[in-house]
């Protein structure tokens, strides 16, 4: 029963070039009602009449997605929730039902999972979602698997891939402060594994970005006023893996390029405070740090005009050529070639 | 950041236990569009026009459900498909979609993550689901979860909680086979770290038990051909946690009981033959033993005689009071109390 002689780690291909391969193996699903499968922020089926559900599913795990000790359990649920209604999101869609599998190891108590669940229910009670199943397992290692099934009339779905050139890009919110927040949450970890008892976190100075860490939220705001002023872009996608990677989706989908303005990048004081203090380059959170979970759009000029233009930042424009080119604040460009946070690459 | 003093370890309420905390943290979720939410095989809420989708999620977690020594790849893949489809089938809804997370340790390689991905291909064949999305992480044990989305109209939904005193108790295809298997596995893989190279497991003489462990089957075949006769059950529930224990939730939620005829129980030679070599009772496998994903029905004898004969066994009746009760084949009788699998309960 071995499983033959071949063993390549998914390292030298990465978590992209392992999809690619699996998709590979699956082919085209045969299902008429099937509008997109995996290429986009989720999936999207024809339920009839013009309307459409988008299903996406995401897993956390221990040890990788988040660290027991410094993410307490309410704020874990509330992400784990989040995190795909924001990928509902980024097709345009409302969320509505959610389904979670929790693989549970026995040094987590009967009260961190009903916190868990408080914190599940506060992010559901939020964007308007109902949790309306799932199964619970004995595990390893807690691991928490989230499915959000979201509505949209078909034609309200926006895509990674329609973005064209006279695109103009922009991103709402701010970026980087997650990634500052992290790096935070770790300093504080080493501090409080060396120092042990006496360490005491300074969680006040730094709440915002901890906070943008811990607690990031969908931005169903911004769709939900899109919906309003009946207007909505050519592209989007959510800002998880970093503003460098995901662009490249957009791009890659779209076939075409893009220029971005570094000095443009919207950035908080206060993640910019972090970077200071840690002597980096605070442009390279904004561009590098993933899970800001804010959105990337690609809209033509008129319809940029007809957004609420206090919830968004003009960073660039979609270009002809396929290739990601960033300008520096000093004029000088550079060709971006993927780097944002991939699983299983080698550090 | 610590979460309290409490600790409380899960094992002290068990699954099911767990379960009902759980759901009264979360409340009742006011979605009018949710017919049915954590109390079934799967959730239900309405599409429109009459229509529902069913919708199930499960995971499958590395020395908890399965153990890669013995369980192929392929197989693997086919099962976690497998199981879900089985729930949407027990609510008789027509499977559809399905969505995959993947928790990836290290000691996976693209060749086996492969192979898993040839067997979900060959289980959404079979089953007529589209693969549509999912997620891949890195992870410390292989963790497999699944969603898988069905359809039906809102009247073909068959609840656990439709029984009525009168109505005949049947089950299709054999019990306990995978239970058998899974002993015969255990045996083998304990022979094989004990004896090293030199063993040989015996596949040929248990083939039939090892591949209902294996490579068990949703049985959409039944439910389609009640669609072809234009019949249903009062209820339905998919054998996962074995007969003991899921006869109890249909009768639980009906509010009646059931007795049992263990001398009616289907038993293939093949189960009968392992419990022989272990000096066990046969019973016990098919009335305990999990994991065989055969169909548990009740319905009123005229709907009974329609159905096609030889795709069932009559194995009781359901009656007024509201207790589980076996008869043995010498014709005592005792009350049955739980007694299924449970995940988190000391053994």
């Amino acid at each position: 029963m071995s499983s033959g002689s071949e063993f390549t780690p998914i390292s030298t291909i990465g978590e992209f070039g392992l999809i690619d391969r699996l998709r590979g193996i699956l082919g085209e699903p045969g299902d008429d009602d099937l509008v997109a499968g995996i290429s986009d922020d989720a999936a999207v089926y024809r339920i009839g009449e013009g309307r459409v559900h988008i299903v996406t599913s995401d897993m956390l795990v221990e040890g990788v997605h988040f660290d027991r000790l410094t993410m307490p359990m309410e704020y874990l649920g509330t992400k784990s929730i989040a995190v795909n209604v924001s990928d509902v999101v980024a097709m345009n869609g409302m969320p509505r039902f959610a389904t979670v599998g929790l693989g549970l190891p026995e040094t987590v108590s009967i009260e961190q999972v009903e916190a868990l669940y408080r914190g599940m229910r506060k992010a559901c009670d939020a964007y308007g979602v109902a949790l309306i199943g799932g199964d619970t397992s004995a595990a390893h290692e807690l691991t928490i698997a989230v499915t959000v099934i979201g509505e949209a009339s078909e034609d309200a779905v926006v895509y990674r891939s329609g973005a064209v050139p006279g695109d103009i890009l922009c991103v709402t919110g701010d970026l980087g402060a997650s990634y500052a927040g992290l790096r935070v949450l770790l300093d504080q970890r080493r501090a409080l594994q060396e120092e042990g008892e006496s360490y005491s976190p300074n969680v006040e100075d730094y709440q915002y970005v901890i906070q943008r860490h811990l607690l990031p939220t969908a931005r169903l705001d911004i769709i939900r006023d899109w919906r309003k002023r009946g207007v909505q872009p050519h592209a989007l996608i959510d800002l998880s893996d970093g503003l460098a990677s995901d662009i490249q989706h957009i791009c890659t989908q779209s076939g075409f390029g893009a220029q971005i303005h570094v000095a443009a990048l919207p950035v908080a004081i206060e993640t910019r405070q972090v970077a200071d203090e840690l002597a980096q380059d605070v442009d390279t959170f904004a561009l590098f740090g993933g899970e800001d979970y804010e959105l990337l759009f690609a809209a033509p000029p008129e319809d940029i005009e007809r957004m609420d233009d206090t919830s968004f930042r003009v960073i660039g424009r979609i270009t002809p050529e396929a290739e990601v080119v960033v300008v520096m604040p000093d004029g000088q460009s550079f060709p971006l070639h993927g780097g944002g946070f991939e699983h299983f690459r080698g550090k």
